[in-house]
């Protein structure tokens, strides 16, 4: 499966950075998608009629708005390695997601989703998935696994080394943490995530710079982890964008 | 289905609080389990032995250590109204949550799981479900909707227009929106979520005394409905709470 976007700016978008092998599905008419169609035709890209529940299947959830954009991109948009985005890192403020041991596809579509809203610079994540879950993380995604620069790395506390190395501080999400507001997140920041049940690991936790929390008072232990994410990526953001 | 709660801490404070009915499902051993095992029998509590299979039944995912409390609580924790949650309105600071076309049982459980993190103090959604999804919706939500207060409103539009008789500011959220921090949250907030694909109905658009947003930078529309929640939750209680 490639990655499929819906949404008109989303959409729009795609189109104009030229997306090769790229196929517009439509099921509906209006003012809105017979703009998308022009704009899709002008730019050389495929467009078929289709019924609202091909549409729906293409994109994986029902909330289109009767079209969608597939795209011939890579899945998961892996970066070659760790040493290349460190090589290559020129911004002041910086975000890295280390995510131990969420396995889920479907949180980490969701994690994938709001690393793209929040434009994470990297997503680091342990292992290499089989290839049905990957479809599934890039569906739960809603086509954003195709923009978040992911690095599949062998060994996570290396990795935490590596960026420390090159002037990241590393936080732990844990409840033994400061709050995450009270915390000077600006520059280059990287945020270690662990499982909803188990946390992060042991010698993980020990490579952390600090923990932090989301400051919370609920009977209930955590949040989801995607919920958790999305949370101190918009913490981070907050203090780093201007 | 009754409620069922996982978490060492959540678990002791439920056995604590002395919930009426409760059960204690256990598949492993270990110190801390053993001590809950000890709370729960001091405090009458029924104790079973279970496979690790049936505790992940119980509590709807594989994320437990091992046990699960069931509670003998409705499943949605319902206000007996709008105005009885009014009336009894003492604190100075109070976030109200309305969900308007929220209908996926999944994502109102994960929105219940932060709503209790944030301790929200209402939580508006249009119209009641089916039982069998109200079960989804507890299970999503980790046990979290037994302690979430709800009122089930039969028109959205009017329920704002109490909530700003009461001295609420009413905000939806919205793409068009002015970013959430820039935003003062403090006071009476009562927060309006549409649905992904559809945002906030015309007519309670209307009614908002404001429009916020998420500052973001991404590709692919908006975020999952549930993490949006989440983090305007995270926003306003940041504001409100010393």
């Amino acid at each position: 499966m490639s990655a499929a976007i819906t949404g008109y700016h989303a959409v729009e978008e795609a189109i104009r950075s030229g997306a090769a092998g790229a196929v517009l599905f439509v099921s509906k008419g209006g003012r809105r998608i017979e703009e998308l169609i022009g704009l899709a035709k002008r730019n050389g890209i495929v467009v078929k009629r289709e019924k609202d529940a091909a549409i729906e299947k293409l994109c994986g959830h029902h909330d289109h708005r009767g079209f969608v954009l597939t795209l011939d991109k890579p899945i998961l948009h892996e970066e070659h390695s760790l040493n290349d985005f460190l090589a290559g890192l020129e911004a002041e403020n910086s975000l890295v997601i280390i995510l131990d041991g969420v396995t889920d596809p479907h949180n980490l579509g969701a994690v994938m989703r709001s690393a793209d809203q929040f434009a994470v610079d990297l997503l680091i994540i342990p292992q290499r998935r089989a290839a049905h879950e990957n479809e599934t993380v890039a569906r739960s995604s809603s086509g954003a696994s195709a923009y978040v620069p992911v690095v599949v790395a062998p060994n996570l506390v290396n990795a935490a080394g590596e960026l420390k190395e090159h002037g990241f501080w590393v936080y732990g999400a844990d409840v033994e943490g400061r709050p995450a507001a009270q915390v000077d997140l600006r520059g280059r920041t990287a945020l270690i995530l662990g499982s909803e049940g188990r946390g992060i690991a042991r010698l993980l936790r020990e490579r952390c710079d600090a923990l932090i929390k989301i400051e919370t008072k609920g009977h209930v232990d955590s949040f989801n982890v995607s919920v958790a994410a999305g949370i101190l990526m918009y913490e981070a953001r907050r203090q780093q964008w201007p």
